[in-house]
């Protein structure tokens, strides 16, 4: 890696032959993140001493608000080059957080075509398969032999995200697939009819992205053709953006199973305000609802005030329900995402954890029963704490299974709908039996 | 996707015609799930039928027992043509998970050249680069021509896993990477030498495939080289294998998280004993450790004696605080495994976790604290109550944020180490909070 204090001096120095031969052999990525701690200033001044050929690269790399000032910075020529460049997918997300004045100013220098294009791909519903395609790709012709489309694709092939794998494709209608590698392999004679995959896995323009990165995990695909409501090809999704898609879907999954409203920046790009407002309404919402549990424990006042020790157990049952429930609860959630997992495997994963939470149950009641049979030798209370633990393990095991099936059935997010509610739940429950139980067991008034 | 029932009907009364035009047109991955449904006689059957050129990738998307039965049902002439077809990668995948016997089988079914390279594999530590990755990459000599280079992968290609990263050797010393790309849109007569990036990515083959994964991502990647402590190339990890790398950690994130040992199988595949295994450590600890939060609470019995409506807070106490430690906990351990936070940034991550937890604080506090005035009439218990709950909330936030950056520092998995500890921690410390304010705002004795 550079050292960036020596970047920046020499940058200061005006030494731009020294920083534009350090320019030269970075990496494209580095170089992105070597400029997005430069002031302002220096940006601009940085950016136009990079090679040309990695400029594009390097600003589709970049975060919005370093793109944003650039934009802002270009003169019409070189605003013009970069967006020649750019590929069609990194323009979209490009637009997508621009203010509004600079959209214009995108769309007013790019040519008629490609501003059509463009408008159209801005169009697709966030989140779908269309939002994150790329239009440009290899298209090949049926009846072609190798040879003429690989001297097709040396003329074309430069500017398309991906050459490695080619769309045979009759009026905008996909006939078949070729790949970079047969064609590699393949005499230059051979028909490409006779090449291509005629079973084709492609992805609707509307289909949830999350989805599209999964199918091209499932099969191990470089790039997956879009097609629209008529079946024809509108485009590509390429494996580097299935991998962002992935990244970005676990981020929100774990974020919204720690009761937040999932954030579209980093963390410290995410500002003190908006972290507050992402976690206080679930907050407020599990704070309300943990006062139910409040509730029932006023109800049992005369009991726990005529045998006190009955406190103490609280913090403890209530935690243990929580952490079984919601070990049960991820494995779930994570079984639906990777679908390992599905709603109509319900029986089958309810009857698994009940057997699971028959060992956990018998062994953590075991072990507690013990302790406090030791600690304060009463068999009474032993029996108690150990029936209420094992009691409250069973239901949380169940309600951590059932809560994410029954959510992704009715097509609700499990992760956003399960997880937070789940430790809210099992305690209002835990309390429940806790108290029922000693009531009986003790013989304590109500 | 073809209807089970159909196949194994059509599998069943020996349609074989029938069954091998349909395996014809179906993908190597939807055939292997297909399959994984049969019984094991008819599965050995219908994978007899399947086209040569399939059978080997139908082999690899299978899973292990079946792979394992199958490997035991195959002629000596079957189990060869197997493996000459099987990639070094997933034969390394099937080694590691076969019985020894058919460990020793396989080893003297593959001629003396491939045993070796096979035994240097598997000696790679478990979870390494070296452990991923393949040996069957497109090598180029330097001074070759584009014309060289593509006559060279026409020859050789089809038995690599990739030939899209072409790499420049002398003496296994890698020189540069030249693309598929670069070949495809060049002249015929240009020098691979002038073509080739010689600022290499390269991975060395003890670093974690995690990490092998994470600089896949980064830089875009399809295969990453893999050299050996003198800088000599031995290998490559394909963009697939980091794509099932990623889940994986990603699952082992969520499960450690949750307070569980990761399980190797799927949710189904693991047994009911492994489940109950695998939960029961963490609970078990986390159930001791919540009796101390008891003791603390059995030393304030006379406190809660005189106004037993104390104890009706403690569980709205405990969830705010335990919610509040693990958003904090999530956001860190995430940006700590995307690398967008490091130990580095822990005065910055804490000042932010303090602002958020003042605001957070706040907001709760009121709404609680109204709530408590309007239900009880009692201005001093509903200061004690806001006061105790915004003074957890800011420690569960403090503590929720520095425990995984410290167990990144300490390397160790911040995942398994912070999460599941954070909820015990903060609910001991907001026991002592709330107790200690409500004995001296209420004048309680203790």
């Amino acid at each position: 890696m550079m050292d960036k204090e020596i970047f920046v001096d020499l940058l200061s120095q005006r030494q731009f032959r020294a920083v534009r031969s350090i320019l030269d052999v970075m990496n494209e990525v580095d170089i992105a993140s070597l400029l997005s701690d430069l002031e302002d200033k220096e940006l601009a001044l940085a950016f136009r001493l990079i090679p040309k050929d990695k400029a594009a690269d390097v600003f589709a790399n970049m975060n919005n608000s370093l793109q944003t000032y650039l934009v802002e910075m270009f003169t019409e020529k070189e605003l013009r080059e970069l967006l020649d460049d750019l590929y069609m997918d990194d323009t979209i997300d490009l637009l997508e957080e621009l203010p509004a004045n600079l959209v214009t100013r995108i769309l007013d220098t790019v040519g008629q075509e490609k501003r059509n294009t463009i408008n159209q791909l801005l169009n697709y519903p966030e989140d779908s398969a269309g939002s994150i395609m790329t239009t440009e790709y290899v298209g090949l012709r049926q009846g072609m032999t190798v040879g003429q489309a690989m001297a097709h694709i040396k003329k074309i092939g430069i500017h398309k995200e991906t050459i490695y794998t080619c769309y045979v494709i009759e009026k905008r209608r996909l006939l078949g697939i070729v790949t970079a590698k047969d064609l590699m392999t393949s005499n230059d004679e051979v028909k490409i009819d006779d090449l291509m995959e005629t079973e084709i896995i492609s992805v609707g323009t509307h289909m949830d992205k999350e989805e599209v990165a999964t199918t091209m995990r499932k099969y191990d695909l470089l790039a997956i053709p879009v097609v629209d409501e008529e079946g024809l090809m509108v485009g590509i999704v390429t494996f580097d953006d299935a991998m962002d898609v992935m990244v970005d879907e676990v981020t929100e999954d774990m974020t919204k199973m720690a009761a937040m409203n999932p954030s579209e920046e980093s963390y410290f790009e995410t500002s003190v305000f908006n972290h507050a407002k992402n976690r206080i309404p679930w907050l407020l919402f599990l704070m309300i609802s943990a006062t139910i549990t409040g509730v029932i424990i006023s109800r049992y006042e005369v009991a726990f005030a005529s045998v006190p020790q009955l406190v103490a157990f609280i913090p403890m049952l209530m935690d243990t329900g929580g952490n079984c429930g919601s070990q049960s609860a991820t494995l779930i959630i994570r079984g639906l995402a990777l679908e390992e997992i599905h709603f109509s495997n319900i029986f089958k994963v309810i009857f698994k954890e009940f057997r699971v939470s028959i060992l956990v149950g018998i062994v953590l009641s075991i072990v507690n029963g013990l302790r406090i049979f030791i600690m304060y030798h009463d068999a009474l209370l032993a029996i108690t704490i150990g029936l209420s633990l094992a009691a409250t393990i069973m239901l949380a095991k169940l309600i951590g299974c059932i809560l994410p099936l029954l959510a992704s059935k009715v097509h609700l997010d499990p992760a956003l709908m399960a997880a937070p509610l789940i430790t809210t739940l099992v305690d209002t429950c835990s309390i429940c039996i806790y108290f029922s139980i000693a009531t009986k067991l003790l013989h304590l008034a109500v």
